[in-house]
This record gives C-alpha cells, sequence and structure tokens, in this order.
C-alpha cells in the first residue's frame, strides 16, 4: 500500500511542506528510512538526524518544521500522528472467519460468523464468541465467558468461565484472564480455600500484555475499565477495580479489593497494597509501594536509585539507626538551645 | 441446590437466629444478596450494611448477632464458616472421566479410569494420572511426571519430566512445574549450564497461581510442603525449600536454595535472597526483601510507602548523604559535650 | 552410560587421586552420592561432606584434595568440570525428527528434515525451523519467524511473527517472545496504540526462563546478545539492548529502549528504567533500581534488608524526616561554630 504525502495530509489534519506528490509504503526511524518511508520526531534529542535523514518525509511539529528543508507533515503531535500513519500503511494482517479444523469448540458455544478460532484453540459450552473477534492458536475459552466484538486473543490466551471481554480488546500471549483469587480463611494451621465465584469484567479498548494475570472476583467482580492498558507480567487481584484509561507498566501488582482511578499511570514493578482507594489523575513512579489511599491527584514515589554498592551498603546500614539519630539530633539541638541561653548544664 | 439455615447450622456447628426453614440456594455480598442467599459480616467496617440486607440470613459472630433482627446462622469464624457454605453451594462443576479425542497421551502412561484429560493436552511417556485427576485443555505432563488424586489442572499448565504433583493440589493456568533451574558456571565470560537434574515434589492440597515458576532441583529437589498456597507470577528457584501452609502473594520470589519454614506469609512482591533459612511463622510484609536468614518467628519488613513525589525526591536524595549526616550529627555531639565541659575548641 | 574416572580426567583435562579404574555413572550431592556417582566440591562450607560421603569420586580443586583419601578428580575449577561432567553423564534426552501428527504446520513453513515439531503444536506460514530444532508440545511460532539451528524450544512457547532465535538457544515453557511492545500516545485522555513493528532478534546460546516476556521493537528490534541468560518471568520492553554474556536473575525488568552492556549481572527482581546507558560489567544487586545510565563497571545497589517490623516502621517514618533533618543538623552545625567563636546568637 502506498500513499502520497498530499493523502496523509489530508487525513490527519496537517500540513504538506515540501513535495506533496511524493509516495510513501511505510514507516521508519530518521536513521533507517529510505525514500520510500515517512519518519517522525517527536524528541528533541533526535534533532540531529533530520539533517541527515533519507525519509520521503517526517511528521514535524511547526517549529521544528522551520529549519528543515525536506518533505514534510506538518501537525501538532506528530507522535499521535505517526502512530495514525503507521496503523494506516502498516495494517494488522486480518484474518479470514471460520474455525480451524484442529480448534475444539463446544456444540452449544455461540460463535460469529464473521470470527475465527485458531488452530489448537478451545472453546467450550455456552461461551459467545461476537462478530470480527480472533481468537489466536492454543487459546482457552471457558464455559459462558463472553468475548465482543472486534477483541483480538492473539495466542495462548486462558479465559476462565463467565469472564467478560469487551470490544476491540487486544490480549497477549498467556495472559490469564479469570483464575480463582488468592483467598483463604485460616483454620488453625490450615488455609481453607474461598470458593471465588466473582468474574472478570474487561471494558472496550484494552489491552493486556502477555502473561498477564487478572483474578475473578470472590463474589462482586474484578472490573477494567475503557481503554485500560496493562503491560506484561501485571498481577491484578481479586475485586480490583481500575478506571478508565488508566495505564500499568510492567511487572506492577495490585492487591485485592483495591480502586484505582480513571487516568492514573503506574511505573513498572510498582505495587499496591489491598483495600486501597486511589484517586483519578494519580501517577505512581516505578517501583514504588502504595500502602495508603491516595485522595488527591498528583505524583507519588518511594523509589530509590542505585548508586555505588559500598556507598550504598553504608547509607542503608544507617537506615536502621535513622530513629535514634532523629532523637540524637533533638537532643543536640536543646543542648545547645541550652548553650545558647547560657545556662548550665550539668 | 438449595438447604434451610437449619441444614447449614447442623452442619456447620452453628445456631440459628430467626426462621430455621427459610430456604437458600446461593452466597452473596450484604449488599448484592437476594431473598433466597446467605451473605455474612466478617468485617465490622460493613456492618452498616447488616441493616438494608435482603439477604435470607446472614451469617455472624455471637456479637454481631445480638442487634440484628433477621435470620442469622452464628457461629464463631463467620468467614470460615462463609467458605464452607459457598463451597457447598457452589461446587466446582465436576467432570466426567475420560481422555477428551482431541488429547494425545502416550501409550504408556498410566491414567486412573476417575480421571480426566482435556482438550489439546498432552500426556507423555511414563506420566502418572492418578484417580479423580482432572488435566485441563492444553496442558503438557511430561515424562515420568505423577500427578495425584483429585489434583486440578485448571489449563495450560506445564509440568515437566519427572516431577511430582500431590493430592488435591489446584493449579492454575500457565504455571509451570520444573522447568530447569538459572544454574551456570562461568568460563572465562561465557556461562556454562549446570544441568537442572533434580525435580519438584509438591504435597498435597497445595494450591499454585496463574504463570507461577517453580524452577526443579539442581541436584537434590525444589519442595513444597503440604497446604502450601502460592499466589500468581511467583518465582521459586531450584532447591527452594518451602515448609507446610506457608503462602506467598502474588509477584514474590525466592532465590535458589532458601528454606522457609512452617506456617510463614510472605506478602506480595517480597524477594528473599538464596542460600537463606527462615524460620517457622516469620511474616515478611509486602514488597519487602530478605537478604539475610531469619531465625525467630515474627514480622520483617523493608517496605517503604510511596509519598507525594517532590518531597520523597529530596528526601530520598538524602539518603546518599546518610552516613555523613552520622558522622556530621557524632562531631557535632563532642564539639557540644566540649563546650559543655568548659574546654577550648579551638 | 558410564565411563571410568580415568576417561573423566582425560576429557575434562584434570588429574586422577586414587582408583582411576572406577565406574562412574551419574552424579549426586556428597551427601547423596552412591557408589557409581561423582560429586563435587564447590562451596567450603560442605567440606565436613568429604569424609563421609559414599562417593566414587569426588571433583575436587588442588588444594581440597590434599587432605581427602578417597577417590578425586582434581581440577582447577570443580563447578565447572561438574557441570561437563553431569551434561556427559545425564545429556538430554534427544529426539527423532519429524511432525507429530497433532501439530498444525503451514504448507510453505520450512521445516528441517532434522527437526521436531511436538504435539499440538502451530506453526504458521513462512516460518523457518533450521536443523535439528526441538519445538515442544503447545508451541506457537508464528509467521515468517526462524529459528536457528540446534535451538529447544521446551513446552507452550509463544514465538511471534518475524522473530528471530538464534542457535542452540533454549526456551523454557511459557516465554512469550515478540508480543507487542508497551506503546501508546496519548490523545486527551484516551492512550492511541503505536504500532509496534519492529522485531525480537536473539543470538545464539541464550536461554531464556519459563513465562518470562520479550516485547518486538517499536519500529527497531529488540536484540539480545550471544550467550544471554535471562531467568523466569523477567520483561524485557521494546527497543532493549542486551550485551553478549549478561544474566538477569528472576522477576528483572529492563523497560523500553534501555541499552545493557556485555558480561552484566542483575539480580532478581532488580529494575532498570528506560532509555538508559548501562555499561559493560556492571552488576546490580537484586530488588534494586537503576533510574540513570551507568557509565562505570561496578557493583550498584539500591536494595534495603528488612528487620523487625516495628523498629523498622519507626525507621521508615523518618525517612520522610530526611530532608528536614539535614536542614536541621546544618543549622545547629553553624549554631555550634558560633558558640565555638564566642558569639553572641541572640
Amino acid at each position: 500500500m502506498a500513499v502520497t504525502l498530499e493523502e496523509l495530509a489530508r487525513r490527519f489534519l496537517g500540513r504538506v511542506q515540501g513535495d506533496g506528490a511524493r509516495e510513501i509504503d511505510g514507516v521508519a526511524t530518521l536513521t533507517d528510512a529510505g525514500p520510500r518511508e515517512i519518519a517522525f520526531l517527536a524528541n528533541p534529542r533526535y534533532q540531529k538526524h533530520l539533517a541527515v535523514t533519507r525519509a520521503a518525509a517526517v511528521i514535524l511539529a511547526p517549529k521544528d518544521a522551520e529549519d528543515f528543508s525536506g518533505n514534510a507533515l506538518i501537525v501538532d503531535n506528530p507522535h499521535l500522528c505517526f502512530a495514525g500513519v503507521a496503523a494506516l500503511l502498516h495494517p494488522d494482517p486480518g484474518f479470514s472467519p471460520g474455525i480451524h479444523p484442529s480448534a475444539v469448540v463446544a456444540e452449544d458455544a455461540r460463535v460469529a460468523a464473521s470470527a475465527w478460532i485458531g488452530a489448537q484453540a478451545v472453546v467450550e459450552a455456552g461461551v459467545t464468541i461476537s462478530d470480527n473477534v480472533y481468537i489466536g492458536p492454543g487459546c482457552y475459552i471457558d464455559r459462558l465467558a463472553t468475548i465482543e466484538e472486534g477483541s483480538r486473543l492473539v495466542a495462548n490466551v486462558t479465559v476462565c468461565q463467565r469472564c467478560i471481554v469487551g470490544k476491540r480488546c487486544i490480549i497477549h500471549p498467556g495472559a490469564v484472564i479469570g483464575s480463582d483469587g488468592f483467598g483463604y480463611v485460616r483454620d488453625d494451621v490450615r488455609w481453607i480455600k474461598v470458593p471465588q465465584l466473582g468474574r472478570v469484567v474487561i471494558g472496550d479498548d484494552v489491552e493486556i500484555g502477555s502473561n498477564t494475570t487478572i483474578d475473578r472476583g470472590a463474589l462482586e467482580d474484578t472490573v477494567l475499565g475503557d481503554g485500560v492498558k496493562l503491560d506484561n507480567l501485571i498481577q491484578i487481584a481479586h475485586n480490583v477495580q481500575i478506571g478508565e484509561h488508566t495505564a500499568l507498566a510492567a511487572l506492577a501488582g495490585v492487591a485485592g479489593s483495591t480502586i484505582i482511578g480513571k487516568r492514573c499511570t503506574f511505573g513498572g514493578r510498582a505495587g499496591i497494597a489491598g483495600h486501597l482507594e486511589i484517586a483519578d489523575d494519580v501517577h505512581i513512579t516505578g517501583t514504588s509501594l502504595v500502602s495508603g489511599s491516595i485522595a488527591n491527584a498528583g505524583t507519588y514515589s518511594s523509589a530509590i536509585s542505585a548508586e555505588e554498592a559500598g556507598a550504598w551498603r553504608r547509607n542503608a546500614a544507617r537506615l536502621r539507626q535513622l530513629d535514634a539519630m532523629v532523637r540524637r539530633l533533638t537532643e543536640l539541638e536543646q543542648k545547645v538551645q541550652r548553650l545558647i541561653e547560657g545556662e548550665n548544664l550539668d
């Protein structure tokens, strides 16, 4: 597929600088782009590459276009425009509908005629697979689960019984939706399992990364709002609720029954304790631990960056003296005050 | 399935308050329960819901029953009783024994007549699948592994060669039991793999969460005691031993050859270094790192909770001055002491 | 398979002490070894077991052999020698080439005659499976991917389209190679997906642990150098580059576009922020966070070890006063200095 620079400008509401008839059939970085590819500049630190790029054209913000003599597509948000151009020029491969002969689909499962069930997949009784859904190879959809229109389960995804995946979701390989929550009651020394009877209910336009796990609720549901984005290897425990358009980076974990607001972001390896409420528009830096509710929008952190190990060990050892240090400091302040005031301290 | 409140009281050694003939066919939360469902109150913070619940009955501790005019099942431990009632009213669906036609089972695998091998599963040579075992869709059981009576591998579980899963275990999707430990010797710059020849041996009544990984021992076995509970996305390295009834929450990791006692609990994202010994009844708070052996029961922590990022950054920067601060403090104490004692400091 | 001690000495360039004709057919620990098994001593703390071992022979360093009266294979690096002996005596089971009848292999996939495609595996169009490659049960190899000579995908591994796995790699169950990177642009409140068009390119002799995830690059590739070793449950984000012979332990995470040097090691649960450069021969202790580039070889840490929870809480609370403490300390130093200098402070 090839489009002209002019055509891109029309579709993405941009302005052409240079040769609008230039044909473009792919995207690439400034340094790798060939004469039929378009690149973009979002980060000023790559500005030096502008001078030497062989790209057919570059997507630029107005201020960066001034000094650029090559072909450009000028837009307010080059990165956003680039995402659209890339999706246009490199569309998902699509699929023909049907059921692969090696798939095992229960007789009473409802599979839309426009859907695809891939090789070695298993679809159990009572499942609903809606229009244009793609169930990739090796996926397992347990009883009574629903996958709504246009969602794509890439491969080897497990969706447990009665869970609901909304429209246009993407679920990457190895993700597990709806396994039992980690719920036990102690009976003397033994742990007695509390049946996990809720579901996982996932909104529309949600993306879930590889090997991420989302547990079903104990009684009520675990809920992901529309537009939520989860990276790889994330744990979402039972009864968690995540607000719309919140994004969590890899290896983050959210403990049970915590409610997270809308438009929050969690850096990689962030952790949130259970039974908390996190307001809308809260940002947690990577690695940080949230162990109390957060009522106000803002950025929160408890991350400590590595330093040379010897120096760190000396400092870390002092951490254990911190409380004592404060007391020593306070005592010293009092003594100095009395010295200043001329008292006899003995 | 429906039971009367009286019948529940008889089975769970409780006392009826109100209408013992009331029929109950499910469990629910206080706020969601309908007139044929039973709820429970374990957390005092939900007490306000008692007044308005539409539940057929509520499972209550004696002290909470006094002010409640509805039907109640009065027991010492409402949460434990609720777990039993939920399991009674919402039993696992069960399964008919057999081997799905799409499963691949080696001729010399021993599969009990009462067991089930699900769709697309693979069972290799020399495997033993005992009575009432459920091998879910897509599971892979490698050579000479043994799955003992009544265990349930939900779906897409991998059990590697020669590993043993005890009785009545539950293993959730994506878990990997018995992959090679991370064992290498350095030869100049290259890492030379040390063959991992041990097994994973899992006791009875163990539950293992989704996408959790348990590595086989290098020479001896990796061992999980009876009643151990592992949440999702946990790493158990080679040669680890975990004592009976110890529970680890999600994203926890235990490095190689560490021995953990009985009845311990590890919060989410907790980490334990290798070659340590952790006593019985040790509790590690979420996110904490254990880097030395722990000889005494108790609770241990190194977790730091997030605060507003600007304030945190100022404090975190000071961490690197901590050792210097202590030295400044000590010097100042000496100076003040000399001032107090009237010495000339110059 | 049995070999004499003499034969082992010849193969592994060691020296025999005692009976070179002794036959050996397996490896074991000092305490478990029977009369036909060889053990080794690498860690001085197991020296006491030397006196009582029943092993046919022990692999020892010269200095440890002096006081040992049993049979010994004396080498400079006993652990390295042991790895070789174990691989010799306990070889991988090997496989007969072919395609399991239950596997689904696209007509135009190129599968070497010497390769094996296991039960329930799926190999898509345009894939290249080279000589002596083992594709285990349940693996999924998406379009145009390449698996080079001698690599072993144990089971249930997913390799996404166009990714390249080098020679003699081992990939453990549940690993996902080449899922989409976590790349979005914000459009008002919504996250717009940026198509992930790069690949994952893995060098030779790489080992990748269970349920580890490696994302494909956004435009350029995610690259793992020769000899890289990744443990279980590791996240490698898009566009990361990892230098040769670098090893990461379990639950570590590397954020997008970070470039890691050669021969580095990362302890378990270590995290590296995105867009950093880490020099060769850098070692990061377990749990530590790296949030800035590291230009010099060395060991770096930000790990804090757990202490008794009550004491820890008191110290951790003081962390939030650290900046204030430094200011108090500085003020106090000034006051004391003025006292010493005899100034009137009022």
